[in-house]
């Protein structure tokens, strides 16, 4: 089973990287892209044999726990068969 | 309308930082890891009244031309209303 993670900065946080992405396809020209926001995305592949319930809370722990800043960040989580 | 575009490393490319989170949750007591990858995430707002079909082919082409090194990474997008 794989997992799927994302992390991401809070709304209220400034991304600094994703402004400066922004500015750069606007200046290349490329058009219609209103905001950009940049984050990070983890794949993890779980243990075979392991339950859904028990690696889906596996799961939330280590987003909680070790991949996500909480003051500055949010995540959110997908399991994958 | 919003576009998610995951660019991750290919599988033959070694990951250093995924083998670093990996054995730091070994060593942290986290069970049922098999393996751990990290990618970039991006979140881009796109301008309203933009026809999905427009969105869908700029979404790609930014992926593809911009936030991916095609010679390590690969990607993929979703596109949300």
């Amino acid at each position: 089973m794989k997992a799927h993670v994302y992390v991401s900065l809070k709304r209220t946080v400034l991304d600094p990287q994703g402004k400066t992405i922004h500015s750069a396809l606007k200046k290349m020209g490329y058009k219609g892209v209103a905001d950009i926001r940049q984050g990070k995305y983890f794949e993890i592949t779980l243990d075979e044999g392991l339950e859904k319930s028990a690696a889906n809370s596996e799961v939330e722990r280590i987003a909680r726990e070790v991949l996500t800043n909480p003051v500055i960040e949010e995540f959110s989580y997908a399991l994958k068969d």
